[in-house]
């Protein structure tokens, strides 16, 4: 099964009634099927936001954001404020027009675009991190190719592309910030877990938040290895074609690590 | 516009009165405008202290200063203490001669002719850093020229020269503490956002206190990243003219990281 | 004296009763003796999870046990959570099959071959660790050579191979998630102290549940000082075979650290 | 005035009766005048291991003493236990043969033959370190010279040696742990500031506990940042010899940190 078969299997599996494998991985992992409570869901951004600013993946700036439910319009994101910070209180509800939904007046990141426009074209993405993570910026801007180097970070085999903002933005401020900018960025990202963009940092999916950020946090050291490694100057054995996919096809690779990372950024 | 220009149109616009948007900052943030009460400049420059010290840009050793008012000839700075132990009764007045005014008897740093002599010719500087962050040394005693890779370090796009001691100097002990060495390395800085200081570290400027804190921040996140880009042996992009131009039209790229560190600094 | 015959001398030593000069270890550290209770047993392992997570050699993922006495065809290990959350309840005992004994029905690690398999053929160890440090990786994938630099890791002289999991095994998840898998993993261990697995991690034995943490601890900085060493285009003295040899005469070159480090993850 | 004569100067002004301007620096921070109580060398010790390992300098290993007055052979030094966790009930007086005065039973660390042996052939050092830090083995192991490239580890541009203990010692378990090691190395440290180890970290000596724990912290950063600056290959400007020799008349460079370091050691 090729990998976007097996996305959009994944998603049909979900959308259509949760099955008895997905069950298992807990009602609280899975935030796009249809139980999860608003509450819940938030819950989920705020202990996203506290474990990216906790693993250093972000510092004042990034954002993470998680679909309302599968195939739906909507998605849940903070307003602008620095993650480590964020509250319940604080996240917002846009549409796929990052605009917010209802009376609200709050405004969430100048950056939000990266969010509606990945969530319109890639229905099987529940969850969208946005991060400038300094272990990541050298291969954006050398554009040497991430490859997958260590086991938990598999889901690189799967190619991350990176974004170069002047192709079609010509001089920009290299912000995310317009509707078009979003498009340009989900094209590059293509079908693809992550996005590299040259001189800013990355953007990270996942089919549930806690993907998205165990990919955020595993695409960062796939980076420093790849790096050492390649400085050593000798031939260096990538995972193959073969191992990442027989790694994608664990339903639950990074589930024990949610629980830990989410002790650790509360203290 | 021309970045200089545009340094001195801020200016122009904070002294000249207070306009709409930059009243939108929030008044804590300018510590320029001539409404800041003294106690909020002292607290301000406290924070700063314990900020650049929990971001690990200075350590036992290092300075930072605020001018008291726009056009102002005083700046506020620290006596002589290590910055994470500074508090509000440790900050002294002094002139642009660098000597405290009034019948203060104690003394700030060895070096603090950095900051007077700065002040003296640079109008549009209401706020000094000097630190020695490890990642800086390597550039300035390569001379291999700091260059913007990354969106949030856009001003090192500006440029950022080093100071040669020896040059003019000779055999020092490599402490600016004299009139004549601070205006040496106000001549090196010129109209640059930061200026390396060969085998010993660094001074940052900016228009207000949190751009030169955040400078400071993202001038070593810079050096870590160019370093580390360079050492890949491919070609680097780095930021262009047009994009260094566009970012710094950004009135507050920063302000969100203020709060944050300063919690983190409060831990 | 050969490596692997004091290896065997030290093992006949504890299983045929406490030498005098073993005895002055302290018996809480000779966890393969027989006097060692169930309970202090468990308390180590414990203690050596929130150890090896303080010390970042082991994340969301790794772990370790202990064998329950010389010569015995059990060991400790949790069932599956992160190092640092495992607690007393947590451990089970598994047989050389690495299947749960009497009633339990909780599950460990879908690594657990890897302990049941190499206590199999290695009467000499009686504790094992499972770690992805990141420092490992690059000498993994690169096949360069750990080799000793620093007297702390003297053991990495006696050879620490790497387990390519495509010999024999194909294109698998790279996780030893089957007993033919552990096998061919206790193989490429052959009698060494620690085996690094191509794109994974490594795994680390000791005659006791000390040496096994410590000799992880001192792996990681080997691979790092080595790295560095290597980086600087000069010869490498290594350390040489005699002194390796001497080292390793040494009885208890860790204790000082066991106590240091448990006072550190308690906090 | 040479380096050596200056050193001798300042021991003669402190033995002879202290002057003015080294009373200047405090009490509490010359530890080896005659006034000093006991009860505030032995608080000295404990603080500078404290502070060594909160700078992690030293991990579980390594130690540092203190001589107990100027010309005096005996020397302050915790028995073997951890940095970290020395406290004044644990520090032991030794006389210049490393062994216990009067009836004290408990012994010190294996290798405290390098303390006693420096001390009797260098009356100017009144302080000792010993250490392991990572940054520094590479040096050691490569035989690069360290050079000074930062000014605040200006002490480096006197000179930095390395100590072979296969030179004379043969094949040996690389400890200095007995009275002849003790001398090779004290030969190999002649009348420098420090030592390298090779394969295994430095030794440190200072006119008090201030500066041999502050050149310590000092030296490692030198090691950091010099393997980086060359990593970047271009001609790297060191500290020349007049730039050493001015900043060497600073009589008390680091005193700010002691009190910094002390503070976030108490943490």
């Amino acid at each position: 099964m090729k990998l976007h078969q097996r996305r959009e299997f994944l998603l049909t599996g979900v959308a259509g009634g949760v099955t008895a494998g997905v069950a298992a991985w807990g009602a609280r992992r899975l935030n796009g099927q249809q139980q999860a409570t608003r509450e819940s869901l938030i819950e989920d951004v705020v202990t996203a936001n506290h474990i990216l600013a906790a693993q250093e993946i972000v510092d004042a700036f990034g954002h993470v954001s998680v679909r309302t439910a599968p195939g739906a319009g909507r998605y849940l994101i903070s307003r602008s404020v620095a993650p480590a910070q964020v509250t319940a209180a604080d996240i917002l509800e846009l549409d796929l027009d990052s605009k917010p939904v209802g009376s609200e007046k709050r405004t969430s990141y100048r950056e939000r675009f990266i969010h509606g426009e990945i969530y319109r074209v890639r229905p099987d993405v529940m969850s969208i991190v946005h991060c400038h993570a300094a272990a990541l910026i050298p291969f954006g801007i050398t554009r040497i190719p991430l490859r997958p180097v260590y086991h938990n970070s598999f889901f690189v085999g799967e190619g991350v592309p990176v974004f170069e903002i002047r192709e079609g933005g010509g001089d920009t401020d290299m912000l995310v910030s317009t509707p078009e900018l979003g498009r340009a960025l989900a094209k590059a990202l293509g079908n693809k877990p992550a996005v590299l963009m040259r001189g800013h940092g990355a953007v990270i999916v996942g089919k549930h938040i806690i993907e998205a950020v165990a990919r955020s946090v595993y695409l960062e050291v796939n980076a420093r290895v790849q790096a050492q490694a390649m400085s050593m100057g000798q031939r260096v054995t990538y995972l193959d074609e073969g191992e990442v996919r027989k790694r994608t096809e664990d339903p639950d690779p990074y589930g024990r690590a949610w629980d830990l990372w989410k002790r650790q950024a509360a203290r």
